[in-house]
């Protein structure tokens, strides 16, 4: 399974894609979409440029499945409004691929990667950098996307050993949706 | 022309299409698009009834412009954040249309429908009822996205006024963001 990670951002979404097989990742790419050279207030043209992004990375890697970041408040209102809108946009381009969108915090992506849920950046681009046997360490946008991936792929193999141990009736919980039961 | 209005929510999301010809204004269509029916946690699958339902008013009418209201932030910021996303994705599926977006706030789009910032939602509906000469008041959300779309008719106009009465050089700028420089 590939799977695509998202860390969504107005200014910076950083992307992540990893392949599954069994309990061996590898690393497929990853990168960032920027809205940075573009006018500040012209919010669509911003959202359109992560929306087409996301949908440009989709066709080039062809995920099975997506894990995005499920941001939080801001001390400031209006960031927040602009982040809820820039994650809007990539939830959207996701779904609009007909892609599966599993969700996950920071803290639980940390705790996947780097054991423990208040793990540094630099902690998890070292980590990324380690389970993915990578020449050097990712920029953070990006880490954080392939640790979002990286966490749906543990979710994943956790799942399915659950529905290996359960009677046939309850293996049709939806796997892609792992991130809500943490 | 052919006005799309929006008034952006995750829960019910309000359109309303309208022509406009010189200083006459012409209904279409109007109604809502409801999320109500799915799962209140399931977000990405809200977000995707946002984006298709969009997309199909869009094939449905095929609007030359669109107009979205700007949302502000609530005094609960968590739902700032879901309203956020909500508008992110409306606006994500009009500029993945390649539709012009232009963006007004509830008092902009108050002042044009009812003369005054502060205009309760009966008098909005009560306007939007009379200056499209409709049989009946629409819904709220419905008459909030009217509203929209007929003060962007307005702001159309003035904006071809201003353009009449200046040099070619500056007839350039965009009409369609007109909505910015209120």
């Amino acid at each position: 399974m590939r799977i695509l990670g998202i860390d969504p951002g107005l200014q910076t979404t950083g992307f992540g894609v990893v392949d599954v097989q069994g309990s061996s990742l590898q690393y497929v790419a990853s990168g960032t979409i920027t809205t940075t050279h573009l006018a500040r207030g012209d919010l669509p043209a911003r959202l359109k440029v992560l929306f087409d992004g996301i949908r440009q990375v989709r066709d080039s890697y062809r995920p099975d499945a997506a894990a995005v970041e499920i941001v939080f408040v801001n001390t400031n209102p209006q960031s927040t409004l602009l982040l809820g809108q820039a994650r809007g946009a990539c939830v959207t381009a996701l779904v609009a691929c007909e892609l599966a969108v599993a969700e996950y915090t920071a803290v639980q992506m940390k705790q996947a990667i780097a054991g423990h849920g208040r793990a540094a950046k630099a902690q998890v681009q070292e980590m990324v950098k380690r389970l993915l046997k990578l020449p050097g360490v990712p920029g953070e946008d990006a880490a954080d996307a392939l640790g979002l991936a990286i966490t749906h792929a543990h979710a994943g193999q956790s799942m399915a050993r659950i529905a290996q141990a359960t009677p046939t009736a309850r293996r049709t919980s939806g796997m892609y949706r792992a991130g809500r039961t943490y």
